[in-house]
C-alpha cells in the first residue's frame, strides 16, 4: 500500500489520485483574501481563531472544549498523543492504523510505543479491545511492559469504512472502564459523519471520545487540523507543548481564519455531503460495470479490484492511486473523491472506462 | 522579553508589534489563487515547489543545493539541527540565540543539548568560538560530555544585528577547521541582505554555511521556511526524517507556490529592500526626537528605550512589542516593520510621537 | 506471558525461578574479592577491562572487534540499537521479541520504531524476512513509513529455540544484500552454544552478525554483557552514547573483572555446559513422566504443560514461573536451569513431581 | 576540568585520583559473599532489597518515603528527573552542575532542557533562583520558553562546597512558592553530612527536598545510588519508567545487599567519617607547606593549586587529578580521598611533597 500521491506532478489529466489535490475550497480562499491585509497577532491569538474554537464549540456541543489548530495531521496525532500519555504508556491502534504504518515513526519518535491489535477493514473490534486490557490489567505484573494509556482509532479508518454509534459507544465505555484516553482522528471526519452509513453527529463524537481531531486539509483547507479535547482531558500548557513539537504556526490565522470559515453556516458538513454524494455515484458506477471493490466502502475513498490490462489502459485518461496488489492479475486501486472533484470528472472517469471495456 | 505577540487580538490601531502581523503579501497571494484549482500532487512533489526549488538554487548560485520546504520557523531549526547532529553532538548558539531561548526547548526535545556562548549584541564573536573549539577538542578526555558538531547564528540575530562578511567568513573557517556544520537561521534573512550595513549576498551565505534557511513567514509569506543545503550536508532520506517530525505537509504547493513567487523577478530582495527602507525612516524618527535606542540595528527590528510616561501614553494609540526593562523608569519596547507596514503608519507613529512629546 | 520473578522474595524453596537467582559463580566472586583493593581507573578503562576485551577478541576469533561492556541487558539493547539505527531507521524484531514486548519501551523511548515479523517459535524465518524486505525496498515510495535499519535476533529465543547456523547465515545474507545491520541479543548466548543442537562456535556468531551481546547476568556475573562490534561497525565515540544513555559505569571495573573470568580457561562455555547437562536433564524427567512439553527447547528455559490441579501441588515444593495459559485445566511454566542449580535440585524436583503424580 | 580518571589503567602508585578507585568496603563485599548462594527473586524484589529500603526509610525519618536503587550516578539523574518532569518543563541547576556539563547530554536526551545559573563555589544562590523565579512567573507570556519544574543541586557540589541549612531552607522555601520540585544529587552525600563544616542530618535533606539520592559507588559500593522521594513525589509506576530507560537491574541483590550492609550500624556514616576525617589532614598538609588551595572545601575533594614545576615532580610519585589551568605556571589539580585512602597514603604524600619542596 502507498500514499495518495506519486512523486510526479500529476499532469492535467482526470485526478482521482487523493483527496488533497487541489488548494483551498473557494469559500476559504476568499475569507483568506477578505482577511490578508488586517493586522492580527500571532500563534492563534487572533480574533478568527478565537471566532473558530467558539463556533467550533458550539457544534461539538460542549461550551467548555478546548479547540487548538495545527497545520498537519501526522503533527496532530504526534502532539495530542505524545501529550497526552504518561511516561509509562503506548497507545494502542489497528495494526492497520495511520500511527502504526504511515506516519514514519512520529509516535516512536516522541519516545511513546504504538501497541497494535488485529484489525477488521482497518477498525478496532471492542472484543478485541476488552480482551487486550482484561488480559493486560489482570496480570499482575506489568514492570517490564508498555501499559496501554489511550486508544487511537480513525474515523473514517484507513480503508474508508466506519464505527457505527454501538461500536464507537462500547469502546468509550471499555477506555472509561479501564482508564484509556479515546482519541479519534478525524483526519476525514466530515465525510465520515456525512456518508448515508453513519449514524453519528459531531456531538456524539465529542460526547463518547476524550479528544478527536476535524480534519481540515482533507476537507477544504489549505492545511490545519482542529483538536478538540474535554475540558478535563486538556494537556496544561499545551502552546508550549506545541511549540516544542514545532506546532505552533507564526500567523495563526491561517488555520484559523480557514476554520471560522468552515465552520461558518455548516459549510464543513455542505462539503462533506457534497464529496460523498459524488463518491457514492463513482462507488455505483464501478458497480454497474461489475468491476468489483474490495469494500463496501462508505466514504469518501473507495477501493477497486482492477484486472491489470484494464488498469493499464485506465491510467492513461485517469489518474488513481496504486493500493496493493490482490492477485497475480489484479491489482487494488483507490479512487478519492475530494471537495475539487466535479460530476464532469465522473462522466469522463465513466467515458473512459466504458472505452476500455468496449 | 516577550515574544511578538500578546494574547489579545489586535484591535484596529497602527501596528508594529511584529514582523507577522499581516497575511501574504498580495503578489502571493494571487499566484495561491490562481494556482488554487490545478491538481498537484503532494508532500512537495509538485511543479511548483520544484519550481521554486530550481529558482532558489539559481539565486544562491549553487546548481546542486538541496531545497526543502517547512512550515514554520521553530520547526525548521528542530528538523535540520536534529537530522544533521550526530548521536553524541549537540549545537552551539548564542547564549540569547532563538534555539537556546524562544523555542520551548525544542532542540532538547530531538534529543541534543544547545552548547550556549557567550554573546554581544546577539552575535557570536569568532574568537569566543575559536577558544571554546580549541578548548575542548585540545582536552583529551572528553567522554562525559557533549561534542559540538554544529554552530547556530542567525542573520539578522533577535537583535537585529548582522555578522559582517570577515566575521562570517572567519566563523565559516573555524567551522571547517573543528568539522563542524555551520548553520545560519534566516527567519528574516532578506532583511539581513538588504541593510545598508549587509555586504554579503545570498551566494556568500550559501558559500560560507553548510545549510541556512530562507524564512517566508516574515517576508511575504502565509508560512514556510525554506532550507538550503550544500548537497554533501544534505540529510539522506530528509523527507523521512520531516516526516517523522511532523513537518511533511500534505499540500506541499501551500509553501512551494509562495516560494516560487518570492523566488521569482527577485521579489523577496524587493520585499526585504521595501521593508529596510521603512525600518531606517522609522528609526530615524526615534532620532531626531532624541528618543535613544538600545542598539544601532541596522534591520527591520528597532528596540526603543521609552519613558514609562512616554510608553503609556503611546500605546494608546500605537501598538509595539514589550522588550524588557531597562531602569527604574524606562522600557525596551521593539519597534518591528514587516511588508504591511505603509509609509502612512509611519506618519502616524510620527504624529503619534509628536502628540505626546508636545 | 510473565517474566521470571515475582514480586515477592522467593523462599528458600527449590527454585527454577529464572536464571539469575543466584549472585556470582564462585569464580568470578573470588576474582572481585582479589581485585577488591587494587586502586584502578573508572569507566571502563582499567586494566581487567582491558585484559576481558583481548580475551573475547580472542574467543571471537576477530582480532579488531571491538568489546565494550554494559550493566544489563534491556539497556545493551537499547544502547546498542539506538546507537547504530539512523533518523529514518527502525529494527525489526520477531513479534515476541524481548525488545518488543518485555523491555517496557526502550527502544521507543529512544526515538525508533520496533517493527514486528511473525515468528514461529521465537524466531524469524529468513523466507519471511526477505518477503517483507523486498516488498519495502521494491516499493518505490516510502516516505512516509520507517525503513527497516536492523534486524534484531536472540540466540537462544524467548522460546529458548535456537538457529542453526544454515537460519543464521541466511538471515546474514539477508541483511547484508539490503544493508541491513544483524545483531544477535546473546542474553543467554552461552547456553545456546553449549546446547546439543548448536552447529555454530562464538567465531560464526562473531562472522554471521554485525554485533552480538554476550550475557554475563544469566552466566554467572552479578551483572554485566559484553557488547562485540565488527571494527566497521563500532559507533564512534561510543562512550559518549553510553554516557548520555545513563550505561557507563563509574566501576568498570565490576564488569571488567567478571569478564575477564569468565573468558580465561574457557570458564564461560564451561558453566554453559554444566546449565544445559541439568537443563537436560531437567527436559528428560518430564518426558520420562509423560508431562508434555509446549516446546523442545534445546536450552536452559523449559516451558512444561501442567495440569492445574498438578501445578497447585507442585508449587507448594518448588518454585517455578508462570508462563501462559494453555487451556481450561493446563497452565504452561517456565522452568529455568542457572549455574547454581544443582543435581540435588534436579533430585528434589523428581521427587516432589513423584509425590504428586503417585 | 576533567573527570576523574584519565584513559590508562593507574599503576600501583599511591592514588588521590578519584573516590571510586578501589572495589567495595570490605562490610559490603564480605555481605555480597555470604548471600550470594541464596536464590532471591530479581529486578528488586528481594529480601535484601527491601531491608536497604526500610533502613534507609529509618535513617531519614520519614516511614512513608519512597526508595528505589539505581545503578549509575548519571542514570540516577536522568531517571529521576525525566520522570519527574512534565512535558512542559526544564530543570534548573548551576552552571557547573553535573547535570549541565559532565553527563554528555543524558538530561537532553530524555528531551528535557538544562536551564542554568550562574554559580558560586558550585552552588545556586538562594537569591539568583528567586529573582529567576519570579522574572518568569510573573511575566505574563511564557508559550515560548522551557518552564522550570525542578531545581536539582548536589551536595557536595562538583566544588566540594555544602549548602548551609539556612541557604537548603531557602531553596527549599523558593521551590514550594514556585511549585517546583527540589531534587537533591547525593553521589557524596555521606562526605557532606559528615564534613566539619555540615549543619545538617539526613532528616533533614529528606525533609527539605522532594526527592534526593544517597551515593553508593563512591561510599563504599561497587555501584548503585537509592534515591528516595517524599511520598506524594513518588513517581507511579516508577518500575516502568526504569525498566523504559535500562535501569531496571535483573539481579537487584547487587545494589540491595550493599545498601543494606551501608545502613546497618552506621556504617555510610562511620565510612563517610574516616573518609573526611582524611581529607581534613590532606587539607591541613597542604596548608603547613604554603600550597594554595582553590577553594576551602570542607569534604573529600581538595583542590590544590600547584605550581606547574612542582605538578611534574608530583605525579612521578603521586596520582591526582588535572582539575583546570589556574595561570600561566599554576595548574589546579583534585586530591579525592576515598573509603580506601589510608593513612599511610597520606603520609607517602606528605614525604613526596617533602622530597620536591626540598
Amino acid at each position: 500500500m502507498t500514499m495518495g500521491s506519486g512523486k510526479e506532478t500529476l499532469t492535467g489529466m482526470i485526478s482521482f489520485e487523493s483527496d488533497y489535490i487541489a488548494g483551498a475550497h473557494p469559500a476559504l480562499m476568499k475569507r483568506l483574501i477578505e482577511t490578508n491585509s488586517e493586522p492580527l497577532s500571532g500563534y492563534g491569538t487572533d480574533r478568527y481563531s478565537g471566532d473558530a474554537r467558539q463556533k467550533i464549540r458550539d457544534a461539538v456541543g460542549m461550551p467548555d472544549a478546548v479547540v487548538e489548530f495545527i497545520a498537519g495531521g501526522t503533527q496532530t496525532n504526534a502532539v495530542v498523543i505524545s501529550s497526552l500519555l504518561r511516561d509509562w504508556e503506548g497507545v494502542i491502534a489497528a495494526e492497520t492504523g495511520h500511527i502504526a504504518v504511515h506516519e514514519a515513526g512520529a509516535i516512536e519518535y516522541s519516545g511513546h510505543k504504538v501497541l497494535t491489535l488485529p484489525q477488521k477493514e482497518g477498525k478496532i473490534d471492542p472484543e478485541t479491545l476488552k480482551r487486550f486490557l482484561s488480559a493486560f490489567f489482570e496480570d499482575g505484573n506489568r514492570e517490564h511492559t508498555v501499559y496501554p494509556g489511550m486508544v487511537y482509532i480513525s474515523f473514517p479508518t484507513e480503508y474508508g469504512t466506519l464505527y457505527p454509534k454501538k461500536e464507537l459507544t462500547a469502546l468509550s465505555e471499555i477506555c472509561r472502564a479501564y482508564g484509556l484516553i479515546l482519541y479519534l482522528d478525524g483526519a476525514r471526519l466530515g465525510f465520515g459523519l456525512a456518508s448515508p452509513e453513519a449514524d453519528m453527529t459531531l456531538a456524539d463524537i465529542m460526547r463518547l471520545c476524550d479528544v478527536f481531531s476535524i480534519g481540515g486539509t482533507k476537507i477544504g483547507a489549505l492545511c490545519g487540523e482542529a483538536v478538540v479535547f474535554k475540558k478535563d482531558r486538556a494537556p496544561r500548557h499545551f502552546m508550549n507543548s506545541m511549540k516544542k513539537r514545532g506546532a505552533l504556526l507564526a500567523k495563526g490565522r491561517l488555520t484559523g481564519v480557514q476554520f471560522d470559515a468552515l465552520f461558518t453556516d455548516g459549510l464543513y458538513f455542505e462539503i462533506s455531503r457534497q464529496v460523498i454524494g459524488r463518491a457514492m455515484k463513482l462507488k455505483e458506477l464501478f458497480r454497474k460495470r461489475n468491476v468489483p471493490l474490495l469494500i463496501d466502502s462508505p466514504t469518501n475513498q473507495q477501493f477497486v479490484i482492477l484486472e491489470d490490462a484494464v488498469l493499464a489502459r485506465l491510467k492513461e485518461r485517469v489518474s488513481f492511486c496504486f493500493w496493493e496488489k490482490y492477485d497475480e492479475s489484479h491489482t487494488v486501486v483507490r479512487f478519492a473523491v475530494g471537495w475539487s472533484t466535479t460530476d464532469e470528472d465522473l462522466r469522463a472517469l465513466e467515458d473512459a472506462l466504458d472505452a476500455i471495456t468496449d
